[in-house]
């Protein structure tokens, strides 16, 4: 047997002045003075000074030259205290080094293909392409942890609440429903295909009819959609569902999980009760169904203001159904060309323009409208916005949902914060059952296995009807959602009419599922939580991908292993399936990992 | 918000007698006497007895007369004493019922296609497709929760001990080693293919080469093998990985988990230490590497007793640089015909041949070839097997690992128990480096990662070279493998190139890892534990379906989803591939789940 410690060199403190210790780690930076070499030793526990003096002849003179960045070495020597003055106050291990008697090289490293310093970043495809190094540095090291750490909370909250861990596959049927599937030809059967799961959705449904009262599962789902910079290919959700349960069971259960995250990543509590918003309030107050609440800035209703105005813009919105709305954004002090940007941006946004108002010292109000207005209506403004001198109001007169939805990307893009260092959760409830498509059809606003409030009320107004459906929201993010399921099969039938789907296609699709309710199903309800979001926002990571140890890039490759590859002819006859002669035909270079 | 219960119904007891409970769960079982209905309710908890008297008109008598088993209720009602002479000590909750006041149906359930009683199994095609029913079964449900307890234990040990749960992708590059590779086309990569992992072994070796210096996950693997009864085509390990480490540390970390997982699963304490075997003496006392040592039956050398036999096929073996092995079967009684038998599977076993004696009552020994053999043969046997009367005894004159190997599989047959009620652990060190293959050439014993114990050794005579490598084996079945793994890249080039792979083979395939271990990579160990494999034996099951929620046929197929089928058309089109002319042609149906 090997020994290649003896303690965690980050460990070290000065009771351990005196102590024989054996160290193992990495050489995190070298300064030579006097022909003596400082080492900063790291290992997962910290980082440790260790000192070598060659006329301690520790090692031969040649390894001790050769000892560069990220060698990885083991020493033996003495703890002692550092010479007065050259104590570090920011370093745990400040006060002590190890004066090394003893050195063995346990592996070598080439020159490192970037530095590894949390300072500066390199390009990101060469950082995944050597991520075994990139996840040495210090701030990626803490995301792995806090990754792991979250993951450890929430099992500890549900363990608690006797929820059993139930692994469902990930080798499925495919359902031609929601975003495409991942595919796996099968070879015991050719020609055939299993899928990779988007989410364990009816199969958690299927442990609840299965009796299973309390479920999680930390589950991989595959989601093959056009990246976006902030999706992967594959990602992992909490999945959580709960039998005899209502919506009150599963939000007082996310809000512990919320808390135990919280506190254990962060060691901070949260506020709680989490306030819970509707679905139509969140959207008048913050254009979004995923309002971020750490700042205010609330959307206001103007229309009463403006039902007589001389201004046409407002009166003519109004007349035709819409609405006049706004928000104070607070002292912004934009120059001309800034609200210019503002009002091509609300037009980006879709809305037909932007009046924007500034506050005077005096009380007065300069915009470009007015003149427009009357002293009665800019003081109505100056009063439902609550704007003092210095404050900058913004106003979109149009139908509703262009009005808030841009000037909640306004909001947003004036007033969000750009860390996470504030944590504001929200529950959004009372979402639609449907939602309109661009065909003039509706698609389940969450999935088609969501019970409405009222069964009655969905298919006399499905336009309308209110689901038994929320989310979870941190910091403007959609940490996950969830609903109460329905349990009568009768109901998932009137869903699936509602959404075009014949009985036969129902029958086809789901038919395996549908028969399930029928043996004496429990009501139930559940939540996904995405797991590496909600690490994302706590580590104060923009990207997801960077609380992933091995993510993809944005086209779904690793540049570490080189995947997806080509594969040989062979394996692909034996799940008698082939790759099409065009695309054969467009590959210039030999088989490989191009 | 609804509620619907109260209480659990397992958890009732006298002392809740007369109080108001409202309870929700299934129809167990119903009895009707007098008019009134006595009901089992079953809930995760447990199963209440619960009774409707009419004349109550707890419900309409429409409903209590619709109420069959499995209808999922709720019911409102006063704890009481159960009548004198009515009690049941088998219950926990046998001293009291439920007297019903009032009563919903949440969900009528149709006639059962099987019966759901642990007394009986139905043909498993049936279980599988209705597996959300077979799942309310008591042994099933109990399977559940004991591999989620299972699971719970690992982590528990391992959060203790600081390793970080780090989860590796599921896409990953196929590998032209080992078993098949299952393949995902890829769709912004027409053409290209992910892999599913058969194991995490890179990505964990990657993750030490990053500094994670103790890593675990619960990882879902994959394995497209022609199946056998006991496998699947996903599966689930527990993977874990130390820097730093030798082998004593993996050991002393997986018998600190079994010791936790047995504990929280059955309740007991497994014998510590774990023994250990070296693979020589395994294979030598019981011609294999997972011996099964609840029993004895060791097989003996007997080479000494007979090296001046008469005995032709004893001395002929022995000339040959055979062997004589045997054991002591206890008392078998077994007839003519049961020899003759055992001699048959020996054969098919392949031996040459068989020998059994039979020490009678007398101390002389009964046996076909006793007339070839003196006295003193005799008497050796009986002394070196340990033989009293009664005791049978089987010997093997052969090649040594056609006689032990033999000899050990019939140890099984004869002595092996049935059940898993007694626990033995056991480690397998010091396995060859490599085996020998059909064609004479070497392939890793493990997997070429293993290092082996001396450089030299391995270079001079890999046919005998010993590595660092072991086995944890549970009841004389391997629940998994480990080793201390290469980290010197000249080293796994040197094993490169023993297994006949050229370097620029070991470029091509592995050449990004390679590259890996060139900065500064730990010295590194490891293990898996198979989680089926370990939890089946722990519940007494014999197949690890039974403790798998959603397992597949041996096909590959479930019978509940009707996975995998066909897909559509365009779906292929984008991932550029296609169904092969030969398959399609083959399929007479039109497209579906067929």
């Amino acid at each position: 047997m090997t020994t290649y410690r003896t303690r965690h060199g980050g460990t070290l403190r000065s009771e351990d002045i005196g102590r024989e210790v054996q160290l193992a780690g990495w050489v995190a930076r070298r300064r030579d003075h006097g022909g003596v070499a400082f080492m900063d030793l790291r290992d997962a526990s910290g980082i440790v000074q260790v000192v070598v003096n060659p006329e301690k002849a520790p090692a031969s003179p040649e390894v001790l030259r050769s000892l560069r960045s990220e060698f990885c070495i083991s020493v033996t020597g003495m703890v002692r205290a550092r010479p007065e003055g050259t104590t570090n106050p920011d370093m745990a291990t400040g006060e002590v080094e190890v004066a090394v008697a003893g050195l063995d090289v346990l592996s070598p490293a080439e020159v490192l293909p970037f530095q590894l310093d949390d300072r500066f970043d390199a390009d990101e495809a060469r950082r995944l392409k050597y991520r075994y190094l990139d996840l040495r540095r210090e701030r990626m090291a803490a995301n792995l942890r806090a990754r792991s750490t979250a993951i450890r909370a929430m099992r500890h909250v549900l363990d608690d609440r006797e929820f059993l861990e139930v692994e469902t596959p990930t080798l499925v049927v495919s359902t031609p429903e929601g975003a495409r599937d991942m595919l796996v030809p099968s070879r015991l059967r050719p020609g055939q295909f299993y899928a990779l799961p988007q989410s364990p959705q009816l199969f958690k449904q299927l442990l609840m009819v299965a009796g299973v009262e309390r479920y999680y599962q930390i589950a991989r789902c595959y989601r093959d959609e056009d990246f976006r910079s902030d999706r992967q290919v594959e990602f992992t959700q909490l999945d959580l569902e709960g039998s005899f349960w209502d919506q009150d069971d599963v939000l007082d259960t996310l809000e512990a999980i919320a808390s135990g995250v919280v506190k254990d990543v962060r060691d901070i509590e949260i506020s709680r009760p989490i306030p819970r918003m509707t679905y139509d309030d969140a959207l008048a107050m913050y254009g979004t169904d995923k309002p971020d609440v750490r700042f205010g800035m609330e959307i206001r209703k103007l229309d009463n203001i403006f039902a007589q105005s001389e201004f046409r813009a407002f009166t003519g919105t109004l007349a035709d159904g819409g609405t006049v709305r706004g928000f104070n954004a607070g002292p912004q002090e934009l120059s001309r060309a800034g609200f210019d940007k503002l009002t091509e941006d609300a037009r980006e946004l879709g809305a037909k323009g932007l009046i924007w108002m500034v506050v005077e010292d005096d009380g007065s109000v300069r915009s470009p409208v007015a003149k427009f207005l009357s002293d009665e209506e800019l003081a109505g403004v100056v009063a439902a916005l609550d704007a003092a001198s210095g404050d900058t109001l913004l106003i979109v007169a149009d139908e509703f949902r262009t009005a808030v939805t841009g000037l909640g990307q306004l909001r947003l893009d004036l007033g969000q914060p750009g860390n996470h260092d504030e944590l504001e959760f929200l529950f959004i409830v009372d979402f639609p059952v449907f939602e309109p498509t661009a065909d003039g059809g509706l698609a389940p606003a969450h999935h088609p296995f969501t019970a409405p409030l009222d069964v009655d009320e969905m298919r006399n107004s499905p336009e309308t009807a209110v689901s038994r459906s929320y989310d979870m929201v941190l910091n403007g993010a959609e940490l996950g959602s969830g609903s109460v399921r329905i349990h009568d099969p009768e109901v998932q039938g009137q869903v699936f009419e509602i959404l075009g789907i014949s009985k036969e296609q129902a029958e086809a699709r789901f038919g395996w599922f549908m028969e399930a309710l029928r043996y004496g199903t429990p009501p139930h309800a559940g939540f996904a939580i995405g797991v590496d979001r909600f690490v994302s926002i706590l580590q104060n990571e923009q990207n997801i991908r960077e609380v992933m140890p091995f993510p993809k890039t944005q086209t779904g490759a690793d540049p570490l292993t080189g995947a997806p590859g080509r594969v040989e002819e062979e394996q692909l006859e034996e799940l008698g399936v082939d790759v099409r002669p065009e695309v054969k035909a467009a590959w210039l270079e030999p088989p490989g990992n191009a």
